[in-house]
């Protein structure tokens, strides 16, 4: 599977082949039959991982925080998501770019945690709008810009820049805080 | 250039070849190659158009607006970029995607424009940020979340759902003065 992951996220799924993928792995092709049935269910395996890891991470971290604390769920919310999208690139590359290959099932799989996952975002971000924290007349639109501004970190962000996973994260912690229109209810 | 767009897009840079290019622009293969000397030529061929009409119609929108009203040209940056990803979505998808397999002088390019479209964004708001009127401490940051949250714009909108490209442009920019900490001077 990291084989896989390696040569979808260098070729995309249609220009690796199986052979190339044996050859990264160094076993044979028989070895790579004998577990998957072809190249789709290698695909819908990597990517299943990917999001079924950063799904349970990102429902974790604001199911750690009581629902009358907004502000403090979405920034939670915001800092699991980037610091996925900084340590686990390849794999979040992949997930991004080659969902259309998928078929079958597997396809339906993954677009369902993949709406799961967008729905944990639009809902805290909602409760906070129920809640008059986040005052934002468009919070539906502001959690898909979150999302996807925290996707598009795994294509530009280098663990070697001046910036830690970490350090980016509180950044666009408060840059979506900014956004949603948040009122600290403490000021 | 059409056809690549479409093959591109649809199999991605490495799956798409130059048989399946010639079929879908019913023209044989020699008719391809007396314009263009292969797949990596047309591929550098349909992503500096997409770019450069991109960056065209960003910077004129900039343009068109006074340097001292930092709040109305990031406003018109975001919807002229929104704008772009709602009606050019096939050629924004394979803008985003593909980079990785360009090469060579073209490459250059490339990355080149981009470079140049990404800093539009940073000066546009970091105008604003020496006005005192973008309060954001992390104006190299927004830009880039803003850049990348409208290049996703390509890969989810649909032309037939509840919202207009000229609606979406305006949510957008209003989410992006939000995120940049905009504060309104005649308030």
């Amino acid at each position: 599977m990291r084989a896989a992951l390696k040569c979808f996220a260098a070729r995309g799924y249609f220009g690796a082949s199986m052979r190339d993928i044996a050859a990264e792995a160094d076993i044979g092709l028989a070895g790579i039959y004998h577990h998957f049935s072809g190249k789709q269910e290698l695909l819908q395996a990597v990517m299943t991982v990917t999001i079924e890891d950063v799904f349970a991470s990102t429902r974790a971290s604001v199911a750690a925080i009581p629902d009358d604390r907004p502000r403090e769920q979405l920034a939670a919310l915001v800092r699991a998501w980037v610091e996925f999208h900084t340590v686990r690139q390849e794999d979040a590359r992949v997930g991004a770019s080659e969902v259309h290959c998928l078929e079958g099932e597997g396809r339906d799989r993954v677009i369902a945690l993949r709406d799961e996952q967008e729905a944990l975002f639009v809902t805290t971000i909602e409760r906070g709008a129920r809640l008059g924290v986040f005052t934002t007349p468009y919070p539906r639109e502001a959690a898909r810009a979150i999302l996807n501004m925290g996707i598009a970190v795994a294509t530009w962000y280098r663990l070697d820049g001046d910036i830690t996973p970490h350090g980016l994260a509180e950044r666009y912690a408060q840059l979506s805080l900014d956004m949603v229109g948040a009122i600290d209810l403490r000021e």
